[in-house]
């Protein structure tokens, strides 16, 4: 099957299990952005962020042996707590293997999700290495968090919602913002809206100094990033685009764009005042492309993805510091 | 027509107006409260709750000539953005007139919306006083916040997607705890409830000292509070149920629940680490009540109407404490 036809399937096997999670707008960011925002708070899904559905379509495409002996996977946090989930309500067990530094509520939240967790160094271990090494030993199948095609395709549900609500809301022509990491997301929804709204097209939001994907679609071959750690989008810091995501993302996706720190924590801020969701820094990379970079962007709409709200308090409380 | 036809009808108003607010759900709340917690976050509705409901519904029921003339309100904030947003889509003007110590933000806001704002001193002055003067002088309509069928229907709203949503999830039997001031929400809930969920009942929740209509019910006849001010849930701190409000409370709800302000800060910070949205004391006294009152409720499940969150970011950090 080709990965569009696995989104569509993947559709299926998440129906009642998976929100579908609502457009939201307000005329005060219209006012920021100068053209009408619509934003599809990921936040809002199951362990707060779209990795639910990566990971529900993953290990609902096991063999019924392969699901009973249990996943693995490698995660600064948000991949980690879908997986950890969806197995948990598959009835099977979950290893996850986490970055010693991810944050504190991530780390906790995966364990109370019914995972075990198995802590690494950042700096000089490889979560590969050690993911793959105790799936071979534990009879454990490895979901990787963006280079797997029953990962890309649930992701890629996020896109068929979209093309729907957009649709609804008599928008045909518009740049979808979407906070990438690894391209996983947002190479799912490129391909739902290149099969099912072909007027709207994906772009890829980063960190500034982490823009691998940017660099990447610019060169047009796989750019790397100098590090993956220093930033505060923890969740969508990784060392290069995926071997499986980066032909998607050249094939379909317009021009990445980059923010500041300063920039996510902002919209965060404003996703707070004007949206009433939270959102992590990772999550809000996109919709601070949105107000900020607004001579990057064209046309009268814009769409938002919004991908997670896991940020813990402190950080939380960095971005209200805008608004005072 | 009675209210509950009215409710009816509201709905066809209301819709591709009203944003559809889901239902969420945390395994991590569901294990405070020690049963299955169902939230309706309310702070999503336009203008961040849900009085645009009330307001559109009220607005859109004028006659045209009214409606060209404009309406005049008076409100802590919630029911002032409502009706200046409702207003503007109608392409008419409003007049809102609010206490001089609203939230800064409520009152930025309700500006920007495109109401003129009034303020007056809530110790020495009457909010009815001056907005009846107002509106014969203009010509302008009074929207009430509470008393008043039209808005009562729109709030009713709430309860049909409730009843449906329920219905969806399997829950045939719960407690359907509402944040209440006047009794608008409370109201047109039970209504909707009523008629299409007989195993829902509403229950209304408020802030300890200001239970009025817990003491109300309780009493069977309507008690006042002894002040309107001195309270973190500034949104839903009113004299007393309101003469159309009390008598459907009074036939159709369960007993008042009411909760510290400590709880309803410690439900803002649950509501932030636990389903990723924003929401204000007086939008949180119904959460507060699942998870700190759970020997007051009935039922293996529990349905929660969040019903707003606009507050100031000093107030939602003074939240964020609790987890820290």
């Amino acid at each position: 099957m080709s990965t569009i036809d696995l989104i569509e399937a993947a559709a299926d096997h998440l129906s009642g299990h998976v929100r579908r999670t609502p457009l939201l707008t307000s005329p005060f960011l219209d006012q920021i952005a100068g053209r009408r925002v619509l934003v599809k708070p990921e936040c809002l899904q199951h362990t707060g962020s779209f990795k639910f559905r990566g990971a529900w379509s993953a290990i609902s495409a096991l063999d019924d042996a392969a699901r009973k002996r249990g996943v693995i996977a490698y995660s600064s946090g948000n991949h980690a707590q879908g997986v950890a989930h969806a197995a948990t309500l598959h009835g099977t067990r979950s290893v996850i293997v986490m970055p010693s530094d991810a944050p504190r509520l991530k780390i906790e939240n995966t364990r109370a999700l019914g995972a075990e967790v198995v802590l690494y160094d950042r700096a000089s271990e490889s979560r590969e290495d050690i993911g793959e090494a105790l799936a071979a030993e534990r009879g454990l199948t490895l979901i990787r968090p963006y280079d797997e095609p029953q990962v890309i395709a649930g992701q890629g549900t996020v896109g068929l919602e979209l093309a729907q609500q957009a649709r609804d809301l008599g928008v045909e022509t518009a740049d979808v913002l979407v906070c990438c990491g690894g391209g996983g997301l947002t190479a799912g929804v490129a391909l739902a809206l290149d099969r099912h709204a072909s007027g709207l097209r994906a772009r890829p939001c980063e960190p500034e100094g982490f823009d691998d994907v940017k660099r990447s679609l610019a060169a047009g071959c796989i750019q790397a990033n100098a590090a993956t750690a220093g930033n505060i989008c923890d969740a969508i810091l990784t060392p290069q685009p995926g071997e499986i995501t980066f032909p998607i993302l050249n094939r379909l996706c317009g021009p990445g764009l980059a923010v500041s720190e300063a920039e996510a924590l902002q919209a965060m801020a404003q996703a707070f005042l004007r949206l009433k969701i939270v959102l992590e820094p990772g999550g809000a990379v996109s919709l601070a492309a949105a107000l900020f970079r607004k001579d990057e962007i064209a046309g009268d709409a814009v769409i938002v993805v919004a991908s997670g709200g896991n940020v813990d308090p402190q950080v939380f409380a960095k971005a209200l510091e805008f608004l005072t």
